[in-house]
């Protein structure tokens, strides 16, 4: 059976009355369009099933990375990770982020039309569905690194298993003999947080143990929230012997609410963060955490957009197993089991 | 008076007796060549004075930034810098690591000359005189982003104030009483520690105090090199009150021996770091330590790369200051200026 005629851009031209050199300027980001012309080439190019072939040769070699922003110790995790795989596959990698645009849009999605990557990973995941169909009509296939692990989904997506994570952490907990443990969760609306506090909650659950009112918190991903969410849990008559963390961060604001208040950790106080930031092993003592593969997260993104490129058809949603990295501030209880007023 | 007539690719072919498309296919770092047929053609290109001109059409928009490694905290930084000045301009940045070649060399010069950058900034400035020629034949400008200090003179760099860097650090713990001040300085070899040692000795001398012997020791700039010579230090009959390191890394190390040693900092001792880490705020207590603006320096790299592209003349050797981050780990001695067995 034949495949159906292919559209041409002269068909697409003639369909909105428009120049051919117009739908180029559509097509490959360039300026000099009206935004109403710009969005009517924009559907027939998408509705009429177009997607440029045998452009390979007048693109260049880069995978582009798109990082919300720079700021946080992990996107260096997932610049090497990219970096790797394009170095292995004699590639090139463009970095490019959101910067202090509020819009994803416009700004990342001409600069990406008019550089013409050959793949694009992605570390955030609100990319709206225009912006996913633009790169679709363009064959630009694109992976999302995912810790937050919410994307549409259709959206080729890595991740890493949040809720997992969550049981590993109040695991090594209970076996080292601890019966009152808290959790101070991220923010509620992400879904990464409800993962990790859900598998605390699993765990305890296994183990036979009830959740004491009060003893799950949430709050921001930031060392002062940590601070402050502990402050609560330590002041209260029935304090936990151990808390479980959203992030790195939280924990260190737990350290921090723990040497104010005379507790030492871990004699008086375990604490587990989530994440391994790099910054885990500076802290004193140095952090129990549970370790999310960043790099090699970023690392299976760019081959899953190399394959997808390639067209071999593939599994688009890959969690990479989070593991326990046991370091300093977890021991068992003083008083294993015992309540202590 | 005119300008002497630019020699073409043609005159350089007929001189190399080679063809056309040899010579281009050296320009433009294209496989098929001979090493031999390639060097002779390189010298060509470099004694006949051909600069390639009217090229930017063909060449894309991106600065590349070539990083030694990315294990480094502080290769985020130089990115962050880079990433912002080329945002600015509405450039993109292409990212490439020297990674595991021993040689700095084939392989970066070929992936660039193929790329085709605006401009480079590099992180390293070990570039042989070859490549720099290379890179000048072909109009690609470039400057290093130097925190050792010591790329040769014909090269732009941007750099930091290393020796005043060494001067503050030291004059800070004489302000606060300590006169028994040790050193741990970084490799000898490298200019940069070298400059910071020798502030180290102005800012005593300038106070009048005499250095103890055997109170500036030479170390890798690591954390167990950190440790291993402080413990020398702090195991001395005449223990110091203070430390001034070569980098963060190594006074964590100090921390480490200080408190194996059952010594509080900054209560027994004072503790000084270099670069200011994004890691230095995770420490306990917080170090104090002196801030290399590297992501500033990486900003002011790529803006001279633009400024060079454009023809513009300018000073290509800068130094930006170094400042004093005080944290916890500083604070008057116990004893102040008497001393304790």
């Amino acid at each position: 059976m034949p495949a159906p005629a292919r559209p041409t851009l002269e068909a697409i031209a003639r369909e909105a009355s428009v120049s051919l050199s117009t739908v180029s300027k559509v097509l490959n980001g360039r300026p000099g369009v009206s935004s109403v012309t710009r969005r009517r080439v924009e559907e027939l190019l998408h509705d009429s099933g177009y997607a440029r072939r045998g452009v390979d040769a007048e693109r260049g070699d880069a995978v582009e990375l798109v990082i919300e922003n720079l700021a946080s110790e992990w996107s260096v995790e997932v610049i090497r990770g990219v970096e790797r795989v394009t170095r292995e596959n004699g590639l090139s990698m463009t970095l490019s982020t959101i910067g202090d645009y509020h819009a994803v849009g416009d700004h990342l999605i001409t600069g990406v039309l008019r550089r013409k990557p050959i793949a694009i990973v992605l570390q955030f995941s609100n990319l709206t569905a225009d912006h996913r169909r633009q790169l679709r009509t363009r064959n630009i296939p694109f992976v999302v690194v995912d810790p937050a692990g919410d994307p549409p989904p259709e959206v080729p997506a890595i991740g890493a298993t949040n809720w997992a994570g969550g049981v590993t952490a109040t695991r090594h907990l209970l076996a080292l003999g601890h019966r009152r443990i808290a959790a101070i969760g991220g923010p509620e609306e992400l879904m990464c947080s409800r993962a990790r506090i859900a598998g605390y909650h699993s765990a305890l659950q296994e183990a036979g143990i009830p959740v004491a009112p009060g003893a799950v918190r949430s709050a921001a991903f930031s060392r002062a929230a940590g601070e402050q969410e502990a402050r609560r849990l330590l002041e209260a008559a029935e304090r936990p012997t151990a808390i479980v963390c959203g992030n790195d961060m939280q924990a260190l604001g737990v350290y921090d609410a723990a040497f104010a208040l005379g507790l030492d950790v871990p004699r008086d106080l375990s604490v587990v963060g989530f994440d391994d930031a790099p910054s885990a092993a500076w802290a004193r003592p140095p952090l129990t955490t549970i370790h999310q593969p960043l790099q090699k997260m970023a690392e299976e993104a760019t081959k899953l957009a190399l394959r997808l490129r390639a067209g071999e058809v593939d599994n688009t949603r890959l969690e990479l197993a989070t593991t326990l990295i046991e370091r300093g501030s977890t021991a068992p209880p003083a008083t294993p089991a015992a309540p202590t007023a």
